[in-house]
């Protein structure tokens, strides 16, 4: 992901505004991802860990708890759960998709092994359940195995609906969630939870860590097809090649007539993808207006998530919030 | 692994005396192991789960829990709550170890692919935690969550482990605590807690699970060079072939002389097996007693499994516990 593309940065205002506490959450990470007796473990999480990920979640987390004006270090210890959670399904991702480069560098399956990615990621995901533990919060608990759960189950119902033409955009929603949102929400949920703020303020922040998560993922998939723009960029097409149906392929599925809906079978169901292939796919999304209103989807999640805020007190992280629901979707402008 | 080769039993009688929570706890695990949106979980968990695993380690829990006189049913989740959790790792393991082979069966991820056996090992264990979550005892989570931790920690250190003849007696009784004996202590251990029993028998739970596990991983690794027994059995030698580090091999390692020596590094470390290798390792073993000391430790941790009981009340099912440890090792002779 970058989210380097305009002036404004929300996310470098809440990194400066959560310097200290971040710094303690590297600190924390540091410290967990360390085995006594294993040292291929944090061989490999820091070769993803310190490849320069954005902390897009955890940060979520110390805002939440910030904004609602926690003043504990639970936290910190959440926000380093977020981060493990994280870190230990982009391993197993990478193992998934046979993936060879993530964040600009060789995965860890490729420069270790596909075992070494599987079992640190399980050791990460252990460890993240120590970190809540130590919250003593059954609360937290309790979302985090749900996100958890939610989170293997979009990554299995993946597993079917790749390559499969009935995949419809309400599978598409629950790929979506379990690959995206359902730890945003998790995130910024249990900093409210931490915070022991009011049940509908906690409410507030799940709904817009949902919603952000979600327009987060509708707007890689459609930056997957270069963005609502004409100009095609170099990466264009990853999903396309990998036959996964995301957003704008799906609905130019559903508007198909007999001959189109031929073509999608033949590259998507059959996997038979010629030279020429992802410049006709790209037509007929273009014929469908699919990028467009792929793009408007994307819009209307940010402006959920927006809404969800003002249930939340006034605070300058909430400002900060509602540029950042505006930010993950201006990428697509 | 199996446990029928005695005429006493104590695994059956265990059953019969808890057949009903037994039955309790199966119930449980499918309607857990079920999900509305992704059937390919409840698929490879069925075909793993219903395998005719013998559910020793759910056993463990119920059969604490009730001794110690629980008259609630929050064992009843501890104990599908381990039995997710182990049937996570095989799914894992057989991934890890490319095994084509499970309970007889060809392996999950042999019938379908190690996409599947990774994603639905992580939500079988996201399923064990919210289990776990239900019972609203911080207690279970952190041993349970410290359990977790350390069985992926064992699992990563037998990988470097392995074709390693530095490898000694204290990192093989750390895999084999990770691999075996931390599921099974945890299993013992949460059984005491959610019974509220006090601190001594809790303890006492914890220490007859590990040296039951303990004992227990041992007895197998001898078993795969044929036991204790000058007889050769069919399935010998498979720990040989890949090159794995158990102790009746660390032993005959650590008597080597330099010819010895050789030879081990010549098919353990650099892996050039040749026809007569795998009797060669054997008459090593014989010549150096490595069967027998091995056998002999294995006894002494069941002797030690069996002393940590005597920590606890009288009751009929203290007695099978006490003959579970006898039978555990009784498999060698």
């Amino acid at each position: 992901m970058s989210l380097d593309q305009t002036a404004t940065k929300p996310f470098d205002r809440l990194g400066a505004l959560l310097a200290p506490e971040m710094a303690a959450v590297n600190a924390l990470i540091r410290e967990r991802m360390a085995s006594e007796h294993a040292p291929r473990i944090p061989e490999v999480t820091a070769h993803l860990v310190e490849a320069g990920g954005k902390r897009l979640r955890p940060m979520l987390t110390l805002a939440a708890a910030r904004m609602l004006g926690y003043t504990g270090d639970h936290h910190i210890r959440l926000a380093a759960t977020v981060e493990f959670i994280h870190t230990a399904t982009l391993l197993h991702d990478d193992v998934v998709d046979e993936s060879r480069q993530r964040r600009g560098r060789p995965t860890a399956n490729l420069l270790w092994d596909n075992k070494s990615s599987v079992l640190v990621g399980d050791y990460l995901f252990a460890r993240s359940f120590q970190l809540m533990v130590e919250t003593g919060s059954l609360r937290v608990l309790d979302i985090l195995a749900n996100a958890s759960a939610t989170i293997a189950e979009g990554e299995v119902l993946q597993l079917s609906a790749a390559q499969d033409l009935r995949t419809d955009e309400s599978i598409y929603l629950k790929v979506i969630r379990g690959k995206t949102a359902a730890l945003f929400s998790a995130a910024t949920e249990v900093g409210g939870v931490i915070a022991g703020a009011p049940e509908d303020q906690v409410k507030a922040l799940f709904t817009y860590g949902d919603a952000l998560g979600i327009a987060f993922q509708i707007v890689d998939d459609l930056l997957d097809y270069g963005g609502a723009s004409e100009v095609i960029g170099k990466n264009v097409g990853d999903d396309f090649r990998e036959r996964k149906l995301t957003l704008p392929v799906i609905r130019a599925v559903t508007r198909a007539d007999a001959e189109e809906r031929a073509f999608w079978s033949r590259v998507i169901e059959r996997g038979d993808q010629r030279e020429g292939d992802l410049e006709h796919a790209l037509e007929l999304m273009r014929r469908h207006g699919t990028l467009e209103s792929t793009r408007d989807t994307a819009l209307s999640w940010a402006d959920r998530a927006k809404g969800a805020l003002s249930a939340l007190p006034a605070h300058e992280i909430r400002d900060i919030l509602t540029d950042l629901a505006d930010y993950v979707v201006a990428r697509v402008y």
